[in-house]
């Protein structure tokens, strides 16, 4: 790519075909805003189904609306939802609970699928909850698993007919590598493995093909690129082939075979309605379902590119105009093995990120000296991109993130 | 009593100082809702905290609003605030998750605080999702502990030093009898074991004194008397003296003593903070503060003696009004030990209650014959039983409930 100016990123969002989406969501256009792989900005319907949840279904409805306003089947109907965005069945994927407890659920059943193998295979590099959450399962269960930490470029080396489970990330949390899930997957079956992957910055920003590629159980959450809201539900998938061989180890009332019955004792339900166990966070839910809609009315095949596009652009433009200032690039540079967010390293990624956010730019930091920046497709514009661009340029030109007095320059909006 | 008629009722009305706080509730003028035992009518409040979280906390604030909105304190700030109403230390209550996955953890956690002994006591009657979950964490743990099913009535005579926890609720979900928790904590600790109690159909209606009667653990739920909404978070209580003892086994990164070092190994947080797991539903938590604040604007005492004169108003009219129709009840005669529900056998509870949903009363059914109505002081009125007194005599008298052809008289409003 040449030099690009501010033009170019004007006809690249005249172009876009995703454009009008924009107008789906409630932007703010006072920040710049690179942290939709943290928390999707909210669509409009959101308020709209708030305000229904909240006068019609539980004021007017009240308790009636569990059934008349099909509260108790939200985790299937987002499910199925959520199943036609990863490429699985509709009755493969059920939404509910947050990640980690979902995660917890999926380890569990994981491992009752390979009782005779001790040892779990993770990527040490995962976002810490998903280790964490393991490591907790083992100690209840009295250690009786083993955690492999490798790199997930070394995971072919360990994968052998010891590892019960390989657990990793479709996309990393960091870099934003896309993992070969595929091929990590043909590789764990061989060894006679079962593979649980986390999805949370891959779903609603990338194809997925659960079912295509073997993949035995992934979590992932909805309030990143699918715009469900601060916190709100995660979703499981359960490749059908083993509803039958699993168990979930939190047996709540909500997957019983007959909740209302009120029998002594738990008798699971079929499918995978029996990974639920209590009464799920109903507005949280149905607000989230307004995100996941948004996401699907555009194939996401578009949705995809534009995220490369995007990222293409700014590793770009950081190159072009802030090469002089020490970022160091974390990120694939190849766009087919990136997902939608770019982090480089700098020594004061800390104080800059601050300072970004003191003058109106919301990217992230993450431990240690981690400077991340998130791509919504359906609400970024290539204009803001440029506008991010130049303000990370002037911060660091400026020397403004040693003092945080800095003013900011108006946008181009 | 004599015969009361409905100018009693009016009158009733016309005393109670609790009733111009029926104004800070959104209700449905087209039913008698009697379910709030299930989910409390919506605070108005409810819809404004839910357009501020929406429009100015997520839409405007995004993802800066974890700290600058306060969203990442929230377990703890409702915390506090329940823990005000059950008679617990600020930092001794902690909101988050659902009821179920609460008292996973929380039967987890007492497990721990008594390794040595493998029987657990559990009321046979308990609503069933307390058992279930026990019986999955047992299953889990490779069938560690015996489950012990008794009556409460027999649990003294079945508390030995062979139990390691009594488990059991404040009150009956279908009697509504309120069980002795500080004689009942006595006679564990006398003998050893760890109490946890179950405050769902408690909190919010009654005078809950948790370290008073010395319990150890307790959860509950925040959508029937605290009127949080349909699914809202649920809480849990440990007592200070066992902050350090316990360890819950969901070790998501919230629990974490610093979540955002992104370290490699789970550490808990202290006190309560380590029971967090992941992400928590905000805007369901959120809209949850509303009704909980609602609560917390009258003294509890004030909020028991309603509950007790509108359930007493309601068993002296069925008997005077009812009196020929077979209904058999199961809930206690003295107000005293009788919680905020009442609940009658009857052979025909089913068509009954499904009848007069029909002509507009919200109740519950209950397996096997169970006809249940709750009471929620600061949104029922005394006419309102009185109305529905005569709903159910005309139901009852007309036979309605055999074709469920009936049409119902205009309520006296």
């Amino acid at each position: 790519m040449n030099n690009i100016d501010i033009k170019d990123c004007i006809e690249m969002d005249r172009r876009d075909i995703l454009s009008s989406r924009r107008e789906d969501f409630h932007l703010n256009p006072d920040v710049l805003y690179f942290n939709g792989n943290s928390l999707g900005a909210p669509p409009r319907a959101a308020r709209q189904r708030a305000l229904q949840v909240i006068d019609e279904e539980w004021g007017t409805g009240l308790s009636r609306s569990w059934n008349a306003a099909g509260w108790i089947r939200l985790p299937q109907r987002l499910g199925k939802k959520i199943a036609a965005l990863t490429g699985a069945q509709s009755d493969e994927v059920i939404c509910a609970d947050n990640t980690s407890i979902a995660i917890y659920k999926a380890l569990a059943m994981a491992l009752q699928l390979n009782p005779g193998r001790s040892r779990v295979l993770v990527d040490a590099k995962n976002f810490p909850t998903d280790n964490y959450i393991l490591q907790g399962l083992v100690a209840l269960l009295g250690n009786s698993h083993e955690i492999v930490y490798a790199e997930i470029q070394d995971f072919p080396a360990h994968i052998d007919d010891s590892i019960g489970i390989v657990f990793f990330s479709h996309v990393d949390y960091k870099t934003a590598r896309i993992n070969d899930v595929p091929e990590l997957t043909r590789l764990a079956h061989d060894a006679g493995a079962i593979v649980v992957c986390d999805l949370c910055h891959s779903a609603g920003v990338m194809e997925v093909a659960l079912d295509n590629w073997q993949v035995d159980l992934a979590v992932g959450c909805t309030y990143k690129y699918l715009h469900g809201g601060p916190g709100s539900p995660a979703f499981t998938f359960v490749a059908k082939r083993l509803h039958d061989r699993v168990r979930q180890p939190i047996t709540g009332w909500w997957g019983h075979a007959e909740p209302f019955l009120f029998e002594m004792k738990y008798r699971p339900a079929a499918g995978l309605d029996q990974t639920l166990t209590g009464t799920q966070h109903i507005l949280s839910m149905a607000v989230a379902e307004a995100g996941i809609d948004s996401i699907l009315k555009s194939d996401i095949s578009l949705i995809r590119e534009k995220s490369k596009a995007l990222t293409t652009l700014y590793m770009h433009l950081m190159s072009q105009r802030c090469g002089d200032f020490a970022f160091t690039t974390v990120s694939p540079a190849e766009s087919g093995i990136r997902g939608s967010h770019v982090s480089y390293e700098h020594e004061n990624a800390y104080e800059i990120v601050k300072c970004l956010l003191e003058n109106g730019l919301v990217a992230d930091y993450r431990e240690p000296h981690l400077f991340r920046m998130g791509f919504s497709p359906l609400t970024t514009r290539f204009v803001d991109v440029w506008n991010s661009v130049s303000l990370i340029e002037d911060v660091m030109r400026s020397g403004a993130w040693m003092d945080l007095r800095f003013s900011a320059k108006s946008f181009v909006t």
